[in-house]
């Protein structure tokens, strides 16, 4: 029987148990991970974010080398046990966990941290964190880019609802936007359970459903889009925030507008609101991030 | 802002935020609740259970009149925030708290404690607690009676499966069980959707799926039945344990089976095992108890 401290965040409602482990010193073994996560017997939660320090991480100590700015390591778990490279909405979380467990400010700066999928880098805009999400790329299909997309996706158990086009968007992971016409054809899909994408991604895909809501010009000039968004992540169900999901929406919409649109999107996702803007050489994500609890767990057992 | 000691416990998966209050200090309104319940943004239970003296509460200070070893009361509320009268399996992580932190010791001995239900009486067997459930009650329906059910359960989407026969068991709320031939067809029944009683009971049912695993005789002469069953709660949809469900399905199984039928059952429900058995006056459930984290959370807003 150990007892181990945490802390639990989230960040539009996709929410972690947070490890504040500096020395790589927990034994972090999948069985571990899924004690923590379990939502009756643990403490509940998408996933585990450990905070190491980079330099004594070997999986990423090369990245100090390259950035010797670089102090900390997001060792994120998922809730199943798995590895994971990053997580859009997790990474938010972490940088308020640095802020103010760890007394690093942000504010007006950016500052790189060390994740699997490489060098992230977050600045603190207001409340709000922005995280470099590495770059959107669109599958580089003829018909896409003529037709504006190269998949269709049905809704199970509406069989009165058409197939609808997606397109397709790599953020690392893969995803498939569609847009609805409306908000009520949005609120009404059902999505307990995977919509069928034809053609059948190879290992699968999440699948955005979004519904554009217009264009506001900021006091500065900039011009931004808003959109609604559904999503249905694959292996796990719809949730309520998908960081690479909004991300992948916004790169869709703005293909489907065309170059004179928006290059910064709010999007609205049931967990809350993020910010996406597509920049020159990668998408920034920004968004809201909580810490709600501290305590210790009490772990009896690990046959999870 | 404020920040609140909790602590969180589980009885056969079904889980518990527990507040020690003894003076009734906190103000526990809906909202709170609702903030300390919720999932992603909270601690995340099925329900909150405030410990409280039974003295200083207005709404049960009569029980203690009546039984004046009568300490404490178990405050339950639904996670939606609503007040309920009791939860068979929250009152058994009640009483670990009590054993655990409040130095009550129930080994070999009964003791009362204070519900809106009333005075239920808590043994603690082994490592489970035993908690008195008040009498089950079957419905006046001469053609329960006589053929062992009242009503039709169909599951929806599985037009395949007929209607099944259904009795209507009252734990002080519905419960409608059902038999199935085997554990296939149990395994398989989907519960994402409600299924359709009819006659529709007036406040909805609760519904249980069993199925007889056989009996045992325990070394001192005792024969056990044991079952497995799975259940779809009412305006909640399938939970991994029921308490009050449990008891129901015992009563109906022992109707079934006939009077030389077992009066204690071991019922397996997806969250583990629990234990029935059928008094002259009234339902006895024991299980299993946990605590699993304590901790603080910072409400910051109840606008949840």
């Amino acid at each position: 029987m150990t007892t181990l401290p945490f802390t639990k965040g989230h960040g539009t409602r996709n929410d972690f148990v947070i490890l504040d482990d500096p020395q790589g010193a927990i034994d972090l073994t999948e069985e571990l991970v899924r004690a923590l996560t379990d939502r009756r017997s643990g403490v509940g939660a998408d996933g585990v974010i450990r905070v190491m320090r980079a330099q004594l991480s070997e999986e990423v100590r090369d990245l100090v080398t390259r950035d010797p700015r670089v102090e900390w390591f997001m060792d994120y778990r998922n809730a199943d046990g798995s590895i994971a490279s990053m997580c859009g909405n997790g990474v938010r979380v972490f940088a308020r966990f640095l802020e103010e467990r760890k007394g690093v400010t942000a504010l007006g700066a950016a500052y790189p941290i060390a994740t699997r999928a490489g060098i992230r880098t977050i600045r603190k805009i207001g409340d709000w964190y922005e995280v470099g999400m590495g770059p959107a790329q669109f599958l580089d299909d003829t018909a896409a880019r003529t037709t504006g997309h190269d998949a269709t996706v049905t809704i199970p158990m509406q069989p009165h609802e058409p197939a609808r086009p997606g397109i397709s968007v790599s953020m690392g992971n893969p995803h498939t936007v569609v847009a609805l016409p409306d908000h009520d054809t949005l609120a009404e899909l059902d999505l307990t359970r995977s919509p069928g994408v034809d053609p059948v991604p190879v290992h699968g895909t999440n699948v955005e459903f979004v519904v554009p809501d217009g264009v506001d010009t900021a006091a500065d000039g900039t011009v931004v889009g808003r959109a609604s968004m559904r999503v249905y992540e694959r292996g796990v169900g719809e949730t309520q925030s998908c960081g690479t999901g909004a991300c992948a929406a916004a790169a869709a919409l703005h293909r489907w507008a065309g170059e004179s649109s928006p290059r910064t999107w709010t999007i609205t996702v049931p967990g809350g609101r993020v910010q996406v803007t597509l920049g020159t050489h990668e998408v920034l994500l920004a968004g809201p991030a909580e810490l709600v609890a501290d305590g210790h767990i009490t772990i009896t057992s690990l046959n999870v």
